[in-house]
């Protein structure tokens, strides 16, 4: 089996020598040799392991290409590249999550196979465990820690006590985030991948857009204490929850119970719970990126284009069931909030009235002596309420004159 | 597809309420339908959901029935109905590990296809994942809590400083173990699986006698309190390792760091670790047993039949590389002591010189002051050792007047 590689990058030049040095293991295990004869390239490579070649046509015009491995990320060029092959009936694999977020339901009806395993948490086998070994489940819900950066600047942050700032720059000394970041921190990436999991569990076309997405920058080591003091974890997660066909999309930073296994989950490592009806809980955790943990996903794809594996063209199963996206104002969860105030006679009470006028209930409540500062921090947390009810009593609750800073809202989940 | 099953307990049961239940997402996610049409059970099943008859010829003989689902356990029968199923061609999907740890490699090559998904760990995909979803790796170790009951008697006396045989007969009120516990708390049912992993990921052909097989019943809670003392957690682990194509195949209670993710997985949940040269640690967790959990993995396996999936007849891939069994005297690891001892002169310097005299080096050492006790406790760890060492060690203790009890070693894992 020949294989081209669209982009010869950290991923690429990882793929190339994984085939090349795990060939002889390969090829037990899927009954033919899986040889990487060509690469597209941006630049010249020193040392590369396989031909390079600059210009997509050169490897297009081949014919004995089986199958195309895109991994040059975006969604403009890459995404009428993987259409066009796809188009001719080609076999491609790709790890392109911003592809996949934006256009994976225009590859349903075209003739190839597309295979995506990389797409998701790098190297956790999430793709085949969702399509596969969990078939059998309706899938209750996903959550997931979809962001190695995220993970590892809230990881420390909890850790070190840390703030956002500080803890983002060592972050991007020791290259676990780039130098801009945003993509990562703003939730953007965590969310693109929801959605490929969304669609394997639901069928869902929604785009990045129509989903609640939050970043992680505005938490602060405040929050962070009040986490620990009340047996909470804050990560970034990826929510994915389905309750009479009505489904909920979700990333943010939620405050987790620090029992729970994918509160556990330190580092830039990935995890991704699953709950089906038949086998309750399941959690997956591995590398969500690097060269080497991503060709890992990327060859299991190619060796299973080897071994005959059929991959259904369409991300969603046909499974006629009625799923919908719930309305981000329908989400209904517990709520944390963190309101820095003027400490003076009156301002619980006015909060707390604003907060029964917006139908919602305190479940605990925390506010310290103030030491050498001006205003007082008070942190509550909130009994299940509508997001439109939180919206609404931000909005109430900025408009005071005792409030000294923007209030900050996190959600839980339990 | 009509499935025939060959067992109707909790699973079997189990099994026709989930193709029923599920019936539609099943069919829409593999494009067939799936239908239990007969069970073979030994006693008269109340509101039993699907046709019941107590004589196996009966579904032997009927010519419709595309798939066979073998869950009736044990190695006698049970192996002969598999053998003789497989022998003709048919396709069988079976949970049976007792059969698999010794017979597996029987069923090789037979003109039948065999999946075995609930086999290891219920209903956790772990199976896919070291075939498919892991296959691009040379697998450099597999670390698996693979008994239910053991890692709940484990838990509780971790979390409750209580003494074994109390913690027990507390499992056995729960319903979390049985009545005659020993194949669970021996470390056998444990055994079976890791064969059987060890045979994906290696292809050796160890029987469960062949194998470094210990139980948890020695444990007591001063193991517990040195563990927590030490940042340890002691698991029941299904350990291979991999060097060189020299395969250690062990199953034994371990101290493990109490920061690693499978030190955190509590009560009767499975999980397993597997170390790929190129993902690195990926770990899989969820329910262990239980209808559901293991229907979960049975019904994954037939919608894998449906939609043409071809197993492998062989249970270790063909890699052609000379993967060998260690010698189990040949383990080389830390190790932890407890001696009962004697406190009186000299008894220190004479344990520290049988230990320099068989090779072993001192990690860390407690002994704390006895209270209201005749004797004293010696807690060890040894840097790394061989097994003949410390076995050598052991048994020149053993010897001692001032021992004054069983010594107690366990491993250490890092």
């Amino acid at each position: 089996m020949k294989v081209a590689l669209l982009g010869y990058g950290v991923v690429g030049s990882a793929v190339a020598k994984a085939l090349i040095e795990n060939q002889e293991i390969i090829k037990a295990r899927c009954g033919e040799e899986i040889k990487p004869v060509i690469a597209l390239a941006r630049s010249a490579k020193k040392d590369a392991l396989i031909p390079i070649v600059y210009d997509v046509e050169e490897i297009l015009k081949r014919e004995d290409i089986d199958v195309y491995v895109e991994l040059m990320g975006g969604v403009g060029f890459a995404y009428e590249l993987v259409h066009r092959l796809l188009k001719e009936g080609k076999k491609v694999v790709s790890a392109n999550k911003a592809m996949l977020a934006y256009h994976r339901y225009e590859f349903e009806n075209l003739a190839g196979e597309l295979a995506f395993e990389a797409s998701v948490a790098g190297g956790i086998p999430i793709i085949k465990a969702l399509k596969e070994g969990l078939a059998a489940n309706q899938i209750l819900s996903i959550k997931g820690i979809l962001n190695g950066t995220s993970n590892y600047i809230l990881s420390a942050m909890s850790q070190k006590g840390a703030n956002f700032e500080a803890t983002l720059k060592k972050a991007q000394e020791l290259g676990y985030a780039e130098a801009n970041p945003s993509f990562d921190i703003s939730g953007e990436d965590a969310a693109h991948k929801l959605l490929i999991l969304a669609s394997l569990a639901y069928g869902i076309k929604a785009l990045p857009e129509d989903i609640l997405c939050e970043g992680i920058s505005a938490i602060n080591a405040l929050d962070m204490e009040f986490a620990k003091e009340f047996d909470y974890t804050i990560k970034l997660l990826g929510i994915a929850k389905m309750q009479d066909f009505r489904v909920e999309l979700r990333v943010h930073p939620t405050l987790i119970p620090k029992d729970t296994m994918i509160a556990k989950v330190n580092g830039v490592m990935n995890a991704v719970s699953i709950e089906g009806d038949l086998l309750g809980e399941s959690l997956y955790y591995g590398a969500g990126a690097g060269g080497k943990a991503t060709a890992s996903a990327v060859v299991a794809n190619l060796m299973e284009f080897a071994r005959g594996h059929h991959f259904e063209p369409m991300l969603g199963f046909k499974q006629n069931l009625p799923f919908v996206l719930l309305e981000k104002e329908e989400i209904f969860t517990k709520y944390y909030l963190r309101l820095k105030v003027e400490d003076k006679i009156g301002v619980l009470s006015k909060i707390t009235h604003l907060m029964s006028e917006c139908g919602i209930s305190v479940d605990s409540f925390l506010q310290k002596p103030k030491i050498n500062e001006p205003y007082s921090t008070l942190f509550f947390t909130t009994h299940k309420s509508y997001e439109k009810s939180i919206r609404a009593l931000l909005k109430a609750l900025e408009k005071q004159e005792f409030i000294k800073a923007k209030p900050f809202m996190m959600r839980i989940e339990e």
